[in-house]
Parts: structure tokens; sequence; C-alpha cells
């Protein structure tokens, strides 16, 4: 295959990918263009590599650029991710490969037989997680399982947060990520895993009560809370009859509990439309408050919460200015306790100039091989780098520069809807990503049955 | 006008309309037919009453007996909610009267201009709750303005109880009323209401907390929770600039913290499917519990929710049969918590034979008046009858036919969108309810300002 890639998407998360796409061309003669809408983004991010082109093109799904697309060998769609089965449509038509970050939609699974009939590859969740989670995890287990294994409990914990060094609030979390995802995250259907056998659920009010300590070596304490339907992972890692299946998301110990205190309060709520003239911060945490005359607002806080005064929890809140006569931002006359806490989040969390993030990773593995219970545990922590280019960029766009190289080196004979679960993509990416300074430590525990 | 009146549904809760009909046809010479989609209501219903005529229709909103319902002067629509509509755009195309006890919706209050154009009141929100409220408590708040008083705070509470005479089992509860709605109470939107000038909003998992004990002469201790949006009744009452405005459930005292129990469980859910093969209640409980060996299922559940093992929520809870090895009914393959907790309550709460239901309001209402800070309080009891005629039939049906008379007697001439909170309708509506044991006991207070 020649060489000519598209990229779809210019947005700070395709940073990585870009300079991966640029060197591509430099070393490997790739013709690589990029595209956006926006011709912001494309100016910044394409300045330092002359040798990139850049389109300005609208992919909005009913006029997308069809003929265009057509000269191109691999799309990468970072478009979001509703948008991307109509370039999956245009690609089947056209031939051509696709690959994504995003979840495979019913829309995109649907288009299985059609890809494999146009000998084309629609690779989703390439990116971190999706992405790497899949490849790492899927690589071990079938190692294990090659040996003879059972696997009986599958635990995987995933988080984007800051780096140690820049780590300087007592929430120990900056975004480094869609911010509204943050503020509503676990809404909606109640998160599902499998313990010992048993299905669990947690429903929302519940979710950052019931977290799990982690620690990570050389980096020390984090916790994670359940990761929405961790059942749905169990057909696609072969784990059917699996007692114990749980996926979670990182936090810094500590966050949970602090961030229960809002979930409790009702301030991450959605639905709820609050008149935002002569609102202060204050009024809207005492208007989620039971009346009390003798009580101040952080009183109630306290004894509504049930947390002590001088508490982690307390300070968190205080932090963030909640108990401030200040007036909340009112870009609209009606918003909801959450669009008004994520606005407050969004300055009080904002990454600083200089600021790192961190994206950390561990599965946590057991099975019993050989008469003997073993466990695995395998860590990944990547730092962002010094120049600005995140973490979070890295490991979301390496995967899907990495699959464009395999498709166009030939290394890639897999066609249709897939996720990278495949040895014939996890082997070859993962060891790719670790010359990019992308790797998991692996520990081992045995112990008598 | 003559008196041609058509009732539209014959369910449980027509059971007192009808009679009041039957006694129309007889003391004033009305006629009046009954119609429902379902011949067995009907035979049912009207079998005791010869002088009522009987039509089988479906009043499905596309086929519509458009003639049929042309030839009377009134209709009374007990339909479910979203299909009066489609009966009051008949009723304005032929000119005919509409009441129901359902709230206005957008769509209804779309068609007053045209009402008042055709010369035709669609009387809605003319049963209980809304109805017998809106009624009751304006006569006092206009009683209190023409007075000169300024009224600063509206509590209103209402709720469907079983008697105290057929009272026995912990929750005090039995259904009198929609079991799917009493399991998915308060879910959705938070409640909101105003207190002394703050506006409050409730997330669902806070509902049940936040009670306020309630006491009625004679019947002894109560509760409510708020209901909804308490806001929405300030501008429909005139009480634009009141500082206190809140509607509530009512309850027993106790029912709110052992519900609480099941919210907090996760067991009211309405969007989580489970499998129902093989699952028992002890299971389902288990289901929504962090995992721990060491413990029971009635210990873990202890801890969980933070109560002691003698209380009286526990009790509630064992007394359900919740941490029974029971398998749960299985009507489908996959059902929702709160659909499963539903057919549950629907067995432990169900009416026995010989059970007469309870309907218990009450409205606080504060004013300033000649300097003096005053209160009044106005309570409504109501239990259902011997013969098996219940108090919630008996408070939703006579509001309607009672409106049918005024109208038929010409004795109202407002005409159309309408709730009833005007003294042309709720003078008379209250006084003819009186004659039918339906009657407010009034209590004052003042004290100086």
């Amino acid at each position: 295959m020649k060489g000519k890639v598209l990229l779809i998407g210019a947005g700070r998360s395709a940073a990585a990918l870009i300079r991966f796409l640029a060197e591509k061309v430099r070393t490997a003669h790739w013709q690589v263009t990029v595209s956006d809408v926006s011709k912001d983004f494309l100016d910044k991010q394409l300045a330092p590599y002359p040798e990139l082109q850049a389109e300005a093109l609208d992919w909005n799904p009913h006029k997308m650029p069809e003929r265009f697309l057509m000269s191109f060998d691999v799309i990468i769609s970072l478009l979001p991710p509703h948008m991307h089965f109509y370039v999956a449509e245009l690609c089947v038509k056209h031939r051509k490969h696709l690959i994504t970050a995003s979840y495979i939609s019913p829309e995109m699974a649907a288009l299985h037989q059609a890809a494999l009939d146009a000998g084309v590859l629609l690779l989703n969740e390439m990116g971190l997680d999706p992405g790497i989670d899949h490849m790492s995890a899927m690589q071990m287990m079938d190692a294990i399982r090659k040996e003879g294994g059972r696997i009986t409990a599958f635990r995987s914990y995933t988080g984007g947060l800051i780096a140690p060094a820049y780590d300087n609030n007592p929430w120990h979390y900056k975004f480094t990520w869609n911010p509204r995802n943050v503020v509503l995250a676990g809404q909606g259907t109640p998160a599902m895993y499998r313990e010992q056998g048993d299905y669990k659920y947690v429903p929302y009010h519940q979710l950052f009560k019931r977290v799990q300590p982690i620690h990570i070596d050389g980096y020390g304490e984090f916790e994670a809370y359940p990761n929405r339907d961790s059942l749905h992972y169990m057909p696609l890692y072969g784990l059917q009859d699996v007692a114990t299946m749980l996926r979670g998301t990182i936090r810094r110990r500590g966050f949970c509990s602090a961030w229960n205190c809002l979930v409790q309060l009702g301030l991450t709520n959605d639905a709820l439309l609050i008149e935002t003239k002569n609102l202060t911060w204050r009024a809207l945490v005492n208007a989620f408050l039971p009346y009390d005359p003798q009580l101040s607002v952080e009183e109630k806080v306290l004894r509504y919460l049930q947390i002590p005064a001088g508490s982690h929890e307390m300070h968190c809140l205080q932090w963030l200015g909640l108990f401030e006569e200040e007036p909340v931002p009112a870009p609209s006359a009606q918003m909801t306790p959450a669009a008004l806490l994520q606005l407050l989040l969004e300055q009080k969390w904002a990454l600083q100039a200089g600021d790192r993030d961190m994206i950390v990773m561990q599965h946590d593995i057991e099975f019993e091989l050989n008469g003997k219970r073993q466990r695995e545990v395998s860590e990944l922590v990547v730092e962002g780098e010094a120049n600005g280019i995140t973490a979070m960029a890295k490991t979301v766009g390496l995967p899907l520069g990495i699959a464009a190289e395999l498709l166009i080196e030939g290394n890639l004979s897999l066609r249709g809807v897939q996720a990278p679960v495949h040895a014939e993509i996890y082997e070859p990416a993962l060891k790719r990503l670790q010359s990019y300074g992308i790797h998991f430590k692996q520990k081992k525990e045995t112990t008598a049955l």
C-alpha cells in the first residue's frame, strides 16, 4: 500500500498523532493530509510540520467531501463519535480502511459484513480506553490461557490525572480531558460488574462510595470507582464464565469521597434548570439544603452530609469556593447545577502553563494454573511531555498512527468491523508503543490453591 | 341545559361518580351514558344502576366515536391523561363541555382561545389532587386576602393511605392507587419548593430523607415529602411573592425512612434490566451490596445503610420478604428492579377484602393581618365506604359529577381551559361536597408579629 493517509480532526488530542504522521512523511515517504472544519486548529497544529498537507473541510454528515476522501488509502477519524459511522459508510463504498478511537456503535457493528465484502478494515476502539486497555489485557490473558491457565478474576482500571509534580490542589485532580464527561460521570444506568460469581449493580448516588483502593508502584495511592457496564466486556475478552469482572475509573485517593459530597448535595444534576440571576455559589449550595435559620450554610452541609468540620471532604468543598458570596458565571439565564459546577471546576481544575498530565492504567488478573492460584498485575503510567503534548494525546493518538502503519506496511490482514483484541494487532502495536515510552510493568504472585 | 351526560371510562376509580350520576338520573332526570372499551368494566360497574346506559366503545385517539359524542351536553373523561386532549378537540369542535381530573397539559392549555370562541368549558384538575386541593386552598386564601391578609407561607399535603382500622403492617401503607406511580414517585427532575424566600431543590436520592412531620387531629402522626414542582403553583394561586411554598405527599410516620432504604439500595431503579432467571429476593438485594464474604446479606444491608439491627427500617425490609431465598416472580426474562419491587409490593401491600382506604389532606397557611402573624390549618380526612367505594374514588369522582351538575343547572358561566381556582366553581362545589361527607376542619392561631 502506498501510504496516503487522511486524518480527520485536528483538535488538542491530535497533537501526538500529528507528530507521528509527520515523522512518517519524513522517514517512510507517506503522504499525509490533515483535515478539520477549523482552519485555526489546522494552522496551529500543523505549523511545526510543513511536510503535512492541510485541508479545511466541513465533515458534517450531510455534506461529507466524498470525492476528496477517495484519494487516500487509510482514514483516521478523530471526529465526534456519532460521526464515525458516516465516514465508515464512505470508506466501505470506496474501499478505504478506517481507524477510530471510539466505541463500536450498533450502527458501526452493522457494517461488518459490508466491510468484509469490500475487503476493508474498520478498526475502532484503537485509542487508550478503549484501545491500549484492550490490547494489553488481551496480551496478558492470551498468554495465561496459552499456558493452560483459567482466569477467575479480571479487574482493570484507567484514569487521566495530573502528574505528581503538578498536583497542587486538595482534590489531586485537574481537567486533562472533556470536563463535561467528568461532571456527568456515572449518571444514567447503574454501573454493573461481577464479583465472585455475583452480579453487582451500583446506582449513581452510591457510585462514589463504592471505591476500590489501588496502589501503583512508584506513584503511591489511588482509588477506582466502577465504570459503567463491565459485563459488556465478558464476551469481548472471552471471559463468559469469569467470576469477577470489574472495570473502574482511577482517581487519586480521597477524590471520590469529596466528589460524593457534590453528588449527595445534588450539584451534579443535569436535569434541573435554575435561574442564574443574582445567584451566588453559596446560595446555590444552600438551595440543596434543608431550611434551618439557626445554622450557617457550612454547618448545614456538615450535618446533611455527616462529615466532620475539619475533614478532607469539607476542605475540598471550601477550596472550590462553594461557600463564597461570589456570583456564579451566568452565560445563560437558566442553567443546570451540573453546568454551573462545570464552569466552576473549569476555573479551579484548569491546567496551568507547564502542567503535565498523567495516564494511569492497571490490570489485575487472577487465574488458576498448575494447581496454584496466581495473580498478575500490570501497570502503565505515562506522563505528558514538557512541550505540551499530553499523555492523553499520546496514548489516544499513537495507537491510531501505529494501526495505520501496520496497514500500510501490509502487516495487518484483519478485515471487517474490529476492536484491537486480536494478537495480529496487539502484538506489533504494543511493541511499537514501547518505543514511544508506553510500556507496562508486570508483577506476579503465586499462592497455593 | 338538558342534562345529557357522557362519562368515558368505567375503571375502579369511577365507582363513586357512577353512583352520583345514577342518582342524578333518578332525581333530576339526567340522561347518562357510560362508555368504556371494556364491556367487563361496564357490566360490573353499571350492574346496580339500570338507569344508566352503557356503550362499549374504543376511545383510541385515532378512531374516537365522534358522531356518538355529539349527542351529549357534558362529557366527563376518566381516560388516561394523554388522551384527554383528543376528546377536548372534539368537544371544542362540537361545542360540548368537558370535565377531567387531570393536569392541564400544554396541548390542552393551547385550546383556551378556541374553547372561548366555541363557548365551552374545558374544566381540568377537577378531582382530588389536583382538584379538591385547589378548591379548598383557594377558598381559604381568597378569604384571607379579602380581609386584607398577606399570605407568607403556603404548605399543602395530600396522601392516599389505608384507614386506621385496616392498617396492619409495619409500613402503615397499602396500595389504594396506581402502584407504579408509588414505586417511581419522585424520580425525574428534583423536587422544587420555596422556604422563607429561598428556592429549594431536592434530588431523588435525598427526597425521602427530607420529610416534614404532620399531625392530623384525631388521626395522629404523619409525615410528608416534597411533591415535584411546588413553584409551578405560585402563579396559579396568585402567590408570586410568597416566601414559603411547599406541596407534599403524605405518608404515615416512619414510611419515608423505610422507603429511603429501598431508594438507597437501588431497588427503585427503573432503567436497569436484570435477568430474572433463578433470581431470588435475597440475591436481588445482594446484587446492590458490596461483596463481602464475611457478612450475611442482612449484615451488609445494616452496614451499607447505616441502620441498627433492631430498627423500624430493617423490620420493614424483613417484613417485605426481601431477605428470603424465594424466587422472584418472573413474567419477563429481564425486568427492572422497580418492576420487580412493584410485583412484591402488590402482594404485600394489597388491600384485603373489607379493607378501607383513607384520603388525608392538610393546608397550612401563614399570613399577616392587622399587625398579627396568623396561621390557619385546614384538614380533610375521608375514609372509604363499607360497600367498597373507596375514598379515592369519592374524592376524585364527586368533584367531576358536581362540576357537571353546576353546568347543567346553569350555575357555571366560566368558559375556556380552566382549573377550579375560581370562586364561581369552588364555592358551590365545596358546599355540595360537604353533603357527601367531604368537609374540611379549620384551626386558627394568632401570635404577635
